[in-house]
């Protein structure tokens, strides 16, 4: 079980920094998103597939699992960074691997290298349905800290 | 002028198509983004920043700039897709170049190959501010066509 | 140990498959790169960093580390892929994270989604030196068959 | 004619600047790589297809697209750099949009926004043959200037 309980959650400063800044980001409720687990170098991000976030097709618009893999990626880079700093997305790249489609997509942002100036991210991002899971997309990045 | 009129565009077939499914990709209507400009190889979609589609400074979420320019790169590729087909996103790849803030963010999607099994799309995402225009990302990807 | 002996090599027909496209690449001789090891959607290459191979520092030339990058990801999907194919990259991203630096460069390339028209595939590039090893790019691209 | 003759290129320090660090990276001699047009913000760098620069099929290895493809960019921003810097690639997708044939790529690398911290650069490598030219890659990435 690697997600922590609320009441842990809640008084775990890392998880509280990055909740901070997540809620002060409208389009991630927009999205439906929330803040599921955050670790040094690591956070995931789920967001149903609202009736509102579709492409024509009916399944998960690229720009869903772009935006959540692009900010667990993100705050992946912000547990790593000194206080007092926020993260930009210099660069990310999308592949899309499958059609977003089921109950729910999980995107899993880590860092690859931590750097002073740039840091190197990485997300996955599965689409899950019933018990099964499978991914949509992988995305690699750039991130840069800069002052709040 | 590069924008045509509103009774152009309605007569105008290749519009139509691209509008025909603009129209049922319901996350374009959640960040309120509206198809501007149709020609062969070339797509254009407006978006204001709304108060929903927003990152934790205010700006633009690059989530918005991605979609736009994702989907304006997606859709010039379908003015030069044979008829029946839709398009997927096989990759596509962002550089933030500023942040996204003003009036309104422009993505102008262009076809810089088209192949019969993919084709290679640019696009530039600008933002609007009175009469002043900013870059503030860049796009590279790959389309890939598929039967309706 | 995950290399196989060279008797073991010659006698496998999948790393045979891959080895004799190997071998018709001119590109790879000319940088010293070898062939160490080929399973089902994974490919291992290696190559010292010749004098001739240097950028403006001494260190490796990032178009060194592409190189065998984008070799070992396409032979992997090479190994999924029907008879009588060959692999074109469609598109590849590399990310630098270190000054390539040390004995030799060894890139291991995986498939991490075979498609019928396009795989979707990953490498990873580090860096020997004694016995110790160093990641020095990630690259993540788009891979297509197309009859040899 | 874009080109400056011979004389220009050597009493003009901007040239110069790009041609130091050129000459000391020993890939480009490997490749036969040789700097044809410096401006601000923009490179140009010529390679023939050279025996030892192929693939298996007998095309330009997307090796050498990408090396000049890459250090056309690079040296793009390098030429807006402040002195006593040089420039790294952080990262660069390169799409490949023809096979590699022909007399000689000609790699032109642009600054699209310059910046204090990292630059974000385009190349597009095009493929002469006789009169004719013909574009194989289009690269988009991020240069970060490091005190020499």
């Amino acid at each position: 079980m690697h997600r922590r309980g609320n009441v842990a959650r809640m008084t775990d400063p890392l998880f509280a920094r990055v909740q901070s800044s997540f809620d002060r980001s409208s389009m991630l409720a927009t999205l439906g998103a929330r803040l599921t687990r955050v670790e040094p170098g690591l956070v995931e991000i789920r967001a149903p597939i609202l009736p509102g976030s579709r492409q024509q097709q009916g399944f998960a618009h690229a720009g869903l699992s772009f935006t959540i893999g692009d900010t667990a990626a993100g705050y992946a880079a912000l547990t790593q960074a000194v206080p007092g700093h926020e993260i930009l997305t210099v660069e990310i790249k999308i592949n899309l691997l499958a059609p977003g489609m089921g109950d729910e997509l999980v995107a899993t942002g880590r860092v690859e290298r931590a750097g002073r100036r740039v840091s190197v991210v990485t997300a996955e991002v599965v689409a899950l349905t019933g018990g099964t899971s499978k991914t949509v997309a992988l995305l690699q990045g750039t991130m840069m800290p800069v002052p709040a």
